[in-house]
């Protein structure tokens, strides 16, 4: 546009980023940032969904996004839980009148598609609901079956992947999802503050039959839709700095390229476990089904959860999850996503933890840890 | 905190805003950052509310935070629309259930607290909801008299205060105002993204005594006020890179004072308008309800709104509001608001308006209406 043309004249410059300090949401230059970050999120969902845009929330206003948008009252939803966040999505389903059918799975456990199935033919749903990478237990739940499941029965096939968008594959036209919502501090590698969705056309089909008005104006896609499309409608004012953030994170993600991302998280996480494990830790997710960017490793008896986060951020600035919920106190979840998936940090890591654990009490043999990782790396 | 401090040991710096680069929402440098935030929002509202945070979502989340934890099905609303947020409120009363009771003004003049004070005898409502600073039309609503008139027939006093918030009186303890929600961008002078929302003691009560849920998860102040309260419960992820630069606007906003705040703002205000007015241009508002940071003047006849518009911003990367919706191609919406109320912006303005209007064939006295804002300025 003009205003980055005459920006890049100025400073004398060929800069990709060259842009204004700041402009209204109404500005050309920030449109064309806005429908910049729209291309871009369909490259990182892998998706040709035209109704693909960030929310203007977090990833909770994400769920309930997709959630409210689907839904209306007294509709079937099937919602797996394996974690905190299918939890969360039980309550949003009923608040917005849905008949609930709640299928439970033990944390720490993947979603068992057979039970699904079965679920499926007991009662005439709507939508399956499912979270891809539990941030809450680091399982990370396979998904092209339970999709296939929920069209053969004539359901939307709903999912979170908050945890897992940027940072691990998520097909969503080649495993056919239709209501798709993330955030963009995980693996996106950008602040938190807004929340990524696509809605496939069997999904915008379902928005356009709908009887009642959505339940929330501020996430309404008929109207959010109008905003972020070629109708420039006022719903809210974007928030601009946020959009130009997201969109710079996405073009460093373009840049390293989608498939070069999933294996740099894979590999360090590949060597943090090997480290952990040498230390003496054990995994807690499910063997097969462990994410890459979300770590969880039990606390070993006798040690005491907080004592050793606290340490490990007092004395090496370095934070760590404790589990939620009925995990709280028995797992940490050590988080290597985006920028921060790297050698260095699991070296940084280990070498911390290493020396917090011997400090607390735990015996463990100092170095192995770290030679665990780099035996790895090669 | 010790982050901060051992920051400024490294930076050998004791500059106040020393801080880590990237914190997780639960790092206490950032708790930190989250409770200077509230503190400075209580000092902006004139308030002692305890219930005081910014919501994590633009001005629209925070309009639809107030009416959907202050309404429950069947419960009465009093929505003053004398502008395009009156009727957009209509809309959020309606989709959570409240009975709309729609008392109509003339876009462009202000509310009449009799006809306010009728409704509230023909109808036992809950809650009245009225806009203080229209943007749509640059009208300043009085609120004292409404205020009293809705306590004596027991409804809340709900006002939406996003373009009024830093740029003149908004005395929230003084005025009784119940549920007060804003904007960041505006008068604030932040990045839009967060909406801040305070709610008084009787509120508070109204809101303790709801039977049913608040029908959105995200914007329930039953949870989120835990979160942003001394419990740190878990609802969601703040989107921190505002909430630093929300705290950091708030802190300007603290240095300049809220009184010497107010006159800037008036100041300018009187300068551009007799610029304007010197030009030929007539103000749109009613007279003696005139908002300083939003100046609303007619577009003149035999003028076309968009070209001047259009050559504002291509010739001057200037951007001023149209008219919304009635009003579309009727009037100019010239915003002076936080940073940008100086007479520098007065002064660039009224020189690009002069050279526009006179290039699309208006006629007018070169010079004019520079002289006639100096004149002000003294």
């Amino acid at each position: 546009m003009i205003v980055k043309e005459l920006l890049k004249y100025v400073f004398m410059t060929e800069n990709y980023l060259t842009l204004p300090s700041l402009g209204g949401h109404r500005d050309p230059a920030v449109r064309e940032n806005m429908e910049e970050a729209k291309e871009l999120l369909k490259y990182v969902f892998m998706t040709e969904n035209y109704l693909t845009l960030p929310v203007s929330g977090t990833g909770t206003a994400g769920m309930e996004t997709a959630m409210f948008n689907v839904v209306e009252p007294g509709d079937k939803v099937l919602v797996c839980v394996n974690g905190y966040f299918g939890e969360r999505m039980c309550d949003m389903a009923q608040r917005c009148g849905g008949e609930l059918i709640r299928l439970d799975t033990e944390w720490g456990h993947a979603v068992d598609p057979a039970r699904v199935e079965q679920a499926l033919k007991a009662d005439k749903v709507k939508v399956v609901f499912v979270v891809h990478a539990a941030t809450s237990t680091g399982v990370l739940q396979p998904l092209v079956e339970i999709s296939r499941l929920a069209h053969e029965h004539g359901a939307l096939m709903m999912v979170d992947t908050v945890t897992s968008l940027g940072g691990c594959p998520v097909k969503v036209d080649e495993w056919e999802l239709d209501v798709v919502h993330s955030a963009t501090q995980k693996c996106v590698g950008c602040p938190p503050g807004m929340a990524p969705i696509t809605f496939s056309p069997r999904a915008e089909k379902v928005l356009g039959a709908r009887k009642t008005k959505v339940q929330s104006f501020y996430l309404d896609m008929s109207i959010v839709q109008q905003y972020w499309g070629q109708e420039r409608f006022y719903h809210h004012t974007a928030p601009i700095s946020m959009c130009y953030a997201l969109r710079e994170a996405l073009r460093l993600l373009y840049e390293e390229g989608l498939e070069a991302r999933w294996e740099r998280h894979a590999l360090n996480s590949r060597a943090l476990m090997a480290g952990l494990q040498a230390m003496g830790l054990q995994a807690f997710a499910q063997e097969g089904y462990r994410l890459a960017q979300l770590n969880a490793v039990r606390v070993p008896e006798g040690i005491v959860d907080a004592n050793v986060r606290g340490r490990l951020l007092d004395e090496y600035s370095i934070e760590i999850g404790s589990g939620f919920g009925v995990l709280n106190g028995q797992i940490w979840r050590i988080g290597l996503m985006g920028y921060n998936s790297t050698a260095r940090t699991v070296y940084v890591f280990l070498s911390a933890l290493e020396a917090v654990l011997q400090a607390e009490g735990f015996a463990l043999s100092p170095g192995e840890a770290v030679a665990a990782a780099r035996e790895v790396y090669g």
